[in-house]
């Protein structure tokens, strides 16, 4: 299987670049080859109405992509006037993944808000946000330690995500655009730094699959996830 | 593990009442104890724009709530103006089940729409729309084969769906509102007749989880589908 | 005139079953021959803004048809975004008639969501959501009443509701769908138990109409609404 | 009975100023004491999608308040991003009423808008619009008789309307915004010229009424019709 | 250059008609020849939240047209559910405008909402919504100095607006709608009443201009705001 | 007056990246100091309906800002359900700057989208829009003549804008976010190539002003308007 020189179990060129904006509490700007999204955690004095006075923060994220993000142009959610299922299925999913990793009350009662903007896509934006988003959040985090904002820090583990696939009767990691468009089988998976689940997500685009193929896509997975956190721990180790 | 009487692997009271209404091409009232949702199917002479002249057929699906299914009365999405996130994603998810059982080149140009409408709701309320929505696909197909509309029937095999959970440290299938609010890992699972994967999703509500934990969750949901898919079975032999 | 065996002043068959809802404060689901309502009742301990301390409770009504409660499928307002001007018009109509029985300082500060779902449509359906209503209504009152949350009952009388129409020359009462298609004149009578008005329309869908004719309507209405006055006090009388 | 000088039975000075705007084919400004609408009508060569190629035309009508029409200033409906339930049932009312003075069939495929924009509001808005839209719509169909557009004359009777209602216990026609708002009753009545009911809208805002009450408001309805009508006759002769 | 026996330095015929309507704090009718727009002036005794408790008041503007303000029948916002970029555009000048012409501290913690509803458009609607804003606007400061309600006289100077533009190769003044439909260079000026600018917006419809058409357009505007300054304190002086 | 070491007339560090993104037609991440806004330029083989069958195309412009491009997070316009009226005001702005130097013959029934989306803001985010749009379009015109697809260059000359501000009495070019805030004037100037004016927006934030100090600002941008223009070209000749 020729896959423009990577193996099966191979995943693109990563990269993190940590603080990269000016405002941001965090920010991260994350690359998986032609998948570029900035992630910025910004931080909010303030919960929303359904925590009020019960002593513990919260994490939200919101997800967008540029128009010309994709190869042809997506109109703006902004001027339609509503966002699509697709967006808020992600935005749901990267918000559940986050706060997974992080002791609510620690935070004490504010909000920390993770954005997601994909500045280029090519498959895989929404597990790039999940990678992109922890650094960007962990950063802000230490900022409120470094400023005595907050005293416990509120990170439990660190969080990390990627997409598997099967391509024709090839089981593929950190599928591209092209590839996802192909897949029979299309699956994320979420874990943390110490290898456990967070979330499980695998649908059958072409059709039925058996639970042998499901146990070797989250294996395949579980070996990507490891290199990934590898290179967050690296990316934050700067700060 | 005292369960209102039920056993950890034990569904509750499962019923399918095949075409219950008078105007539906195909409809079906399906009770999962208290969790009761009216399926109807119908069929439209046309496709969406993006399938326009393409040769073949489409599903939808379209979820909803009455105000006071659910313990306090929800406000209505058409007075809010916009469907919720979780509403988008619940649709999505069923139409994607229920598409992968069909072979839309046999339906022809034509949609047809699943409406699951949840009239009184217990937990569970997606895996059930999943159970009777394809009951009233399947009675819709079987008319348009009587008419003659359609030549070769669409319908590849049944489709199903459970959910399943850890609440404490055991291992619950078919989980209501109560055992929902509680569960440490939240699964829904989709399969076909003969057994065969369609859809995982997993989600660690109160932490992360092992893939044992996983597996363990995907035997007792394939368990618990092949007695559903039973009683699908049975149901729609009356027509 | 044939009218499937039923008079000219004859009432479809009328059903009300009282308390069907294992959630709310009342629920009635009424049945006008094929059109079939579900009424619930909901207790939400706080008023609108406009009545905020003022020492009296409100009554609301939201109006809703599954998309296939019809002959052919109509599309969600949610899927829309907005409600329809015949929506609005109907939770007006059914609202400002349930707030004519009841004393609205008996109840306090709080408000009644009555919510009329169609589940099936054949005609008449914002006269069997008042009337449906009305039951939800009453068993909610008696509920806070036997809670001792109000201590006087808050309904003044009961309320009930009857379309009539001209079809060809001929004065008919409570019409199903098909009759209503061929109305030259149109209204709908919301009275009292006691045999007062409280709502009067009369629409010429096909043309003007004389004052004789319209107290013809008059008289038909009164008399249909006694029978239906009976039946809810029936479906009352077993809670 | 003191009514600033007017009788029970006695209407406010009325006076309908035709064709004063530059742009419409037929335009009104109808005055009912302090309550001044301006009608227009706007002729549009297409028809709504659902009578395209019927060999029929349409009459529609719109319905707004300009903000500092009332007592205090009402936030626009285009701020708001929605029509409310009143202006929809407004707008319903008023074009159903002029509708039923057309044959649709003479007006060929084309459709007419009429616009009732409110500058000045003192009770009775919905009834002073359907007086002077008909004065809009019959200058509109005027002009399109002597363009030869059409060829038979589409109007088959004048329409006209007016409130009624039930102040304390007695009986007045033409109320203004005082009146209105301390009403027990309230009435609409619409009639074409020769004195036939085009629709009734009675409610009891108070409490119930009785079907001699009822009659009584007709009566005295008619005759204020009658004098309208007159109006709305000399207005027209003037084109 | 024939301009319907205008010279091209020479204004239509304009007219101030103050205090107009019944209920508003301020009002004033303005006409630019064919261009008739009704200006109101609200008071509200609060503040948006982002000035409160600041010690000041605040001015805000909306604009609508009537739909057949104009030669085609224009869709109205609030049917169509939004504003248009124009739309605001003009409401954001014209509060810019009259807000610089206000001390907001003297105003106390109130805000007046000029409200400019264009009756009839023949070009030059911004400008005319401005002026007759400000005569608006003064009758509603005077009536709350009359009144005692505050203290110090808010308004520090006039403010009044005129188009200009280059039709062919001469500068005209005050155009209509013909002639700004045929405008090379389109601009608007807005100045106080000792002839200093508040705001300047040209914009070459047609192609790129000059520094020295464009000083050429502000001393037109200049001229023609002195004479446009003396009407509108003509206009204020009958109160 | 000290600037960060800026004169007054001297112009932020400007550079203009062209082509940085794999998927539009052009593209170009333009910075203006610490404003870094990305611009595409797409290109669609179709025409608004308003032009359609009239021989030409169209340019037209979309703005956006990423949350978290400012100093505190701005919520999406996406999540709002509707676009500010600055929003609308900047790309009403961008796109008849670009449309002006455009021949929209030459172009054909196409339309070309320029996305403009803010990654960092400081100050002057519209002008930097219309400085990188400018090359963003440039290079899809370049391309399309390339192909062949359009035959004569579209372009009639190139586009520039930048910001002029009077900070205490001080005239000053190319503000950022901190000078803006305390501008007592505030302009923008859109200028071709060879130095004619497209369009002139002066606003007198904290008071009004002289022609005099207007001519003032126009003659700085004058001059910054060449440096930006010079640095246009450079970006342009790497393609």
């Amino acid at each position: 299987m020729a896959r423009n020189n990577r193996g099966v179990a191979e995943l693109r060129p990563i990269s993190f670049e940590p603080n990269v904006m000016k405002h941001p509490e965090g920010s991260c700007l994350v690359k998986f080859g032609d998948t570029h999204v900035m992630c910025t955690a910004s931080v909010e004095e303030k919960v929303p109405v359904f925590l009020r006075n019960k002593g513990q923060g919260w994490i939200t994220a919101e997800y967008s992509m540029l128009p010309r993000a994709t190869n042809t142009r997506t109109e703006r959610e902004s001027a339609k006037g509503r966002l699509t299922g697709r967006t808020q299925e992600i935005q749901r999913l990267v918000g559940r993944a986050l706060r997974s990793a992080v002791n609510l009350k620690s935070l004490g009662e504010r909000q920390i808000h993770i954005d997601c903007d994909v500045i280029q896509a090519d498959g895989g934006t929404r597990t790039a946000s999940i990678c992109g988003g922890y650094v960007a959040l962990a950063l802000a985090c230490k900022k409120l330690m470094a400023q005595h904002t907050i005293r416990q820090p509120p990170l439990l583990d660190s969080v990390a995500a990627v997409s598997c696939g099967i391509v024709g009767s090839v089981a593929l990691v950190d599928l591209d655009y092209e590839e996802d468009s192909n897949a029979y089988v299309d699956a994320n998976f979420v874990m943390t730094g110490v290898g456990k689940l967070i979330e499980v997500q695998a649908t059958g685009e072409g059709g039925a699959f058996t639970s042998d193929q499901m146990n070797n896509l989250l294996l395949m997975a579980s070996t990507g996830i490891k290199e990934i956190t590898r290179k967050q721990i690296e990316a934050l180790s700067m700060f």
